[in-house]
């Protein structure tokens, strides 16, 4: 019995928002595993909806993960410490914390080598088959919460997932106060992108999209240049032009967070010799694109799957005031079955809604 | 006046083998410039031929370089010091030395980055309009002439720059003992990078081609492991399996030495989570290609361009024995108008030829 | 209850070598912790003394941790699994194995950067309060048991520790084939070192001591030079020329696998500028070195404690011949109380010995 | 002959302040060397005085630098462009511009990897036999001349200099906003450390000295927390304890800005488990330090000399804003003889002077 006192009643009424079927959620009962020694048990209080949730609601399916069994859906959250497991010092209850959602295995050769992130028996909330977080209480490991400051809310705690992106991909592509970012992409993960990429110092930043509402979205936290561009691969060439003009410098690192034919395109050719162009976005499978040019310019491709480490970092960002995340959440929800609904279409309809919050 | 001391008479009969038009090498005298004081003048004595050469030849372009006015062709070389600058200390007549063909600005950002391959103003041996060095002598750099030990001839020093290329490109992918090698395409390129990842320690090296005498070649070279391949795109899930087999391991590092759809998709394909692709071959410039899935497995797609600080590493390699370049010289020739012709067909031609080499 | 079929009877039989205080070991009964899910139970068959075995046992401590209680000795070690947890597929009984010794919590900060090696909360063999692994038995976790190919031996198994020391120092201080290495110590630890720095494909090799026989031994295990110095810190520029005459070239990193006032001031001064020092050995705690003459040459000292992933490489070293570790056993004993004290007193006494071993 | 336009005349008078014996500064007649096509002529505007000046000014030598014909003094400088060379085509006569003061050979193995600051053959401003800028008009290349915002004033266009060391320090300890800083020393070179740990993102500075006035500027200048301490070594465990009190978490990185005994040893002592120590300050050469046991939490020192590529990133923190240089400019002075001595006799006192700046 871990220190904390919950009775076994109120784990009982635990409720959860379950993907049941094709475009249907229902809010139904869930029942929680026991708590480890190294675990906690955490009320949920924000959760935010991410794209691939809404994939998933759509489809039962992304990548290559197929829903195949009813599933408990969410995974950005942020909660408060009900009950902590035999082992957990550095948590007590009370304690507001932001959850970091994947389990990885440790024992195999990407863990122990620092990239957990690429864990082959990765368990990771609302990945089919593992349960989500969309529900009153979690059980989860105790060193995947993170206590957050005073000054950081729940639902701030919630943005550190989807920042978390952000912070993974300028890690990976070395972001720093020397690096004039290219962001192909206004939607949530371009901005979450632009926003770390602020963070870690790059002095000048450009984002493209087709979208003016998005760009001005862009523009209006902080992006230093915005560019609207057409959907016609056609255009490559002049835009390139007009993205080197506004960024009144050379691309060094361009983040690529659409992934298709003319985004990636453009992201190649618009980097300088010895750049890096990091795909984020998961837009097309397959590509058609110039990389061997860009190769011969010494422009690599990086890659980014999750993030690793980086809840501390986004909590310290928030914390101190170098990236605000409150003007990304567009969209309030309370947890009843309606809402839920509700929530879900707003967040899959597209619209100015950027992020869409639970609060539970 | 440098130190040494040929007559003007001698430079003034100094004579190349020009590239004058479509299909059309003479060898005609060719004017050297003066010799500043940090230059050598080096008798050539062994000049090798390049795929790009060939390219030259047939079609009067490589990429985006154009010849527009007759250039002196060749820049895989070696020769014998005749003379050198009033400043040079390293080097004296007699020397045996291997040249390494670009010469950088050093002024540039890149360059004193230490990534002086990228410099936006290199002149480089026949990359038009800079003349090449298929002559008997040419003025080059001091610091660019390597000497070559005892035991290294002068071939073999000519065979440094296309090593160089596989030494770049496993210095860039990182290769190492512990990172098993996949190689697409056992062509010239394909040969040297295989060497050249050996040499790096990379404890198991598979190859793949369409051909079986490249395959038979790449074998008695040394590759663990080899596979023939057919050059339909629908083989490539059957076509990993057989790699994955043969390496007894994950993929680490790919090196395509190709540059098609299809070797890109293999090679996407069959490197694990947080390896490295890296595209050495120029064969589309665009590509259509699985890139998406592949980066959400962070495997990372890594471009090269020629090759920097590679001479010294060559040329240990080849002194100690763990490298032998030999067996890729496969046909020699000398330097008249005739031999020179047949050199560049032979080579053009394909069939078993590796390497053509003049000795001058 | 696990896969495998030993009976409670075989299990409370094990016996192990005690420390139960200054210089007395005891072989006693050993009990074993029960065998988790992802744990393996392993006969020992071969352990080696180390160092910091003979340390405790002189001492009952060593740097910083102490013995207070009876503690099972030994950490270099191989077995035979006899028994599987119900989660271990990678392993059956009867596989040999090579045991990595330290556990480490995989929730801090350093474990989760893959630095696990630092793990403040590290439960490592022979470390108290840990129990170590001469002993006929013991339970360890799978993962941290690596299968032996056949042409790998037992007692060569328990040499991937010692020689993990040296494969981490040699990653730590980036050693490949450009990298020209100076050994300060020919004792156990700067032989595995030198071992490793060759197999990483250092070109030259040039070990330092005070002895004539361990150079010797150093000599036929592969060194390129070796250099006899005095205990006098006067000597240090003479002994420097003589090194860097030895080399041959510039001394690129120096591993001080001694680490005293005159190691450390000859590693300092004879590595070229933008080079490294990697300090191993741990002879003095506080030292008096040229440090700032160094740092002004961009000469980096780097520290190792321990190793982390070592184990997959070791074993590919000595299955593919690159390292042969065989000649560094020069004694072996059986395990009766007569034996371990001899055994130990072996090891303690210098002399010819480099590795003692038991097999079990 | 340049582009520009002054006669001769005018180059003819031109008057330096040259270092002509101990204690002894005289303003005289020095002559420019011609103009190459790749140099430019600056008239100078601001000059700093650098510790090493009055160091050189004092005892004739720095470090392994000796004085031994009369020299012109001053390296810390920004100018405007009089004349440029006929290949110069990033400039023209007016602009604004900061000089880099080393030329390096671009020839030697350490330049063509991009480490030119190590380069042997350095030519250094001030640094014997080479003259420094301490004049109305130099000759330099113009790729170490960096054109000025119109926002950054000529002054901070010096002070680019020695901000330089701070940026180079940062880097080489690779400083981002995940790294918690302690600065030991609290002199102008531990103010430009810490500015720049700031403008990399350092999220947590602590800076220590023994004087309350210094530690009152870093405070003003943006220090999170300041800590007095003593010059008794008995009182490291102590300083020690406050220091991690004061940082609220771990230090990860270390500035020694002073290089005595202490300051390392507290360096040493403080610096977490894998985090680094940076040797800036050169204070003792020979050093008694606690090595071993940092070296055994893999607590790597890491050296500095001068810097590398700095320029183009300290300009645009100082026109960004990230750093404001100018509080560190206390005192200025014409360029007269009088104000030469008694420029130099302020900026040697100590006091409150942090930078002296010539104004010419």
């Amino acid at each position: 019995m871990g220190k904390g006192g919950n009775s076994h009643e109120e784990e009982e009424e635990n409720m959860a928002a379950w993907l049941v079927g094709l475009n249907t959620l229902k809010i139904q009962p869930f029942k929680l595993p026991p708590l480890g020694p190294h675990d906690v048990r955490v009320r949920m209080k924000a959760v935010g909806i991410c794209g691939s949730d809404v994939h998933y609601l759509k489809t039962l399916r992304c990548a290559d993960f197929v829903v195949k069994e009813p599933m408990v859906i969410g995974h950005e959250c942020a909660g408060i410490i009900e009950e902590v497991g035999s082992e957990v010092k550095h948590l007590v209850p009370g304690d507001r914390v932001a959850l970091e959602p994947g389990i990885s295995c440790w024992r195999c050769d990407l863990c122990k080598d620092g990239r957990y992130n690429l864990c082959p028996e990765m368990k990771f909330f609302a990945t089919p088959p593992v349960h989500g977080s969309l529900a009153h209480q979690v059980v989860h490991p105790a060193d995947l919460c993170f206590k957050l400051p005073d000054n950081v809310s729940l639902e701030e705690g919630a943005m550190c997932e989807p920042l978390s992106v952000g912070v993974h991909a300028c890690r990976r592509a070395n972001v720093g106060p020397e690096t004039n970012v290219l962001v192909m992409g206004a939607g949530p993960i371009g901005l979450v992108t632009m926003l770390a990429a602020r963070a870690f110092g790059a002095p000048r930043i450009v984002i493209v999209d087709v979208d003016d509402n998005r760009l001005s979205v862009a523009k209006n936290l902080g992006a230093d240049g915005i560019i609207k561009v057409s959907t016609n691969i056609q255009d490559v060439p002049e835009e390139v032009e007009r993205i080197c003009k506004e960024m009144e410098a050379r691309v060094d690192v361009c983040f690529d967070c659409a992934g298709f034919n003319k985004t990636m395109t453009t992201a190649l050719s618009a980097t300088r010799a010895g750049g890096k162009v990091c795909l984020v976005g998961m837009g097309h499978n397959e590509m058609t694109v110039p990389l061997t040019p860009a190769a011969a310019r010494e422009v690599d491709v990086i890659g980014i799957f999750r993030y690793r480490n980086t809840w501390p970092l986004c909590i310290e960002f928030i914390r101190s005031g170098k990236i605000d995340v409150k003007p990304l959440i567009t969209h309030r929800f309370g947890f009843s079955q309606k809402e839920v609904e509700e929530a879900f279409e707003t967040s899959a309809g597209g619209g100015s809604a950027i992020k869409v919050m639970f609060n539970l």
